[in-house]
């Protein structure tokens, strides 16, 4: 999504430690109209044949929302760690997180998924893919089916959605980043 | 909002604790065509005079995002506890949790607030006003200015919309338990 691309370049920053901060549109201020645009490519790469979408607390939500705006499906959010909201009756799965360094438990209460869902997976970041293997094993715990995993900004270079595509799963970016320098940022052609 | 007190006595459970649940449209599984209506009615009570909506994740994020369509103006949403993706510049507040017992931080990027801003603070819950309070706390630091505060479900016996009220601040919400029991709901004529 060459819109997103270019928002990247002009509005985003680059620390050390290849962390690209876009929290000025994506994942703290979010530019809910541009987001808007980015859900709706979403919905254009899966015009049928998705039921559910299931994404994580808290930057996936925005995402999905607006994606599920315009495919008219709910939206389901895994919850990190435990809350006293959710009885015990959940799907979990434990996550390392590259950005805190630490691991956490994904739940989703068994109410919100179960075998007939086909699931669309959203998340804003996609890196080494810890995340999103622990929302696509909730799906396969439930018995659903992953139809695809939508994600806004991959980092191409971490690896985890490539070795994902080799697994056979389907995993779309709306924009992937390959290289990161202190000044510079090269995607890969889609 | 009619359909909403609806929804709540259809699809919601009462726990012991006074704990509603309503994680079946709100927030854990969203009914995001539901929630447009929400944030519809929130940019019908706001029409004019406000620049920025101010959420809490994770669970106020789908619904301010959702009013944020209609108002066309961004999100920004405060973040629990700290992240190393955002730096030390930040505003901060400590909110006491009640569904959950515990205090954490509720952090804003200064970046993301400034003296200009005319803020909508949008929450799913209102019970002691805890969450509330730190948000408007965020906003004072800044020297923005509190438009009002949009909350979906307000738990009215708990008081914390009434002890804000009574201090001046606007806060309207779109359904106000003021009664629970094992199995009713009394909501306030509004």
């Amino acid at each position: 999504m060459k819109a997103l691309e270019r928002k990247i370049v002009e509005e985003g920053k680059i620390f050390p430690g290849n962390i690209v901060k876009v929290s000025g549109f994506l994942n703290h201020r979010i530019d809910v109209k541009f987001m808007m645009e980015m859900g709706k490519e979403i919905a254009r790469l899966y015009p049928a044949g998705v039921n559910k979408i299931l994404t994580i607390e808290a930057s996936g939500i925005a995402i999905a929302v607006c994606a599920a705006n315009f495919m008219n499906v709910p939206v389901v959010f895994a919850k990190k760690g435990k809350s006293n909201n959710i009885q015990s009756d959940v799907y979990a799965a434990e996550v390392e997180s590259f950005t805190h360094g630490t691991k956490y438990n994904v739940v989703v209460s068994k109410e919100y998924l179960s075998a007939d869902d086909k699931v669309l997976i959203i998340d804003d970041f996609l890196a080494n893919g810890n995340a999103l293997r622990g929302l696509i094993s909730i799906v396969g715990q439930a018995g659903g089916e992953v139809v695809g995993c939508a994600i806004a900004i991959e980092k191409g270079f971490q690896r985890g959605g490539d070795n994902l595509r080799k697994e056979g799963v389907k995993v779309q970016s709306l924009a992937i980043i390959d290289e990161m320098t202190d000044d510079s940022v090269r995607f890969r052609e889609q």
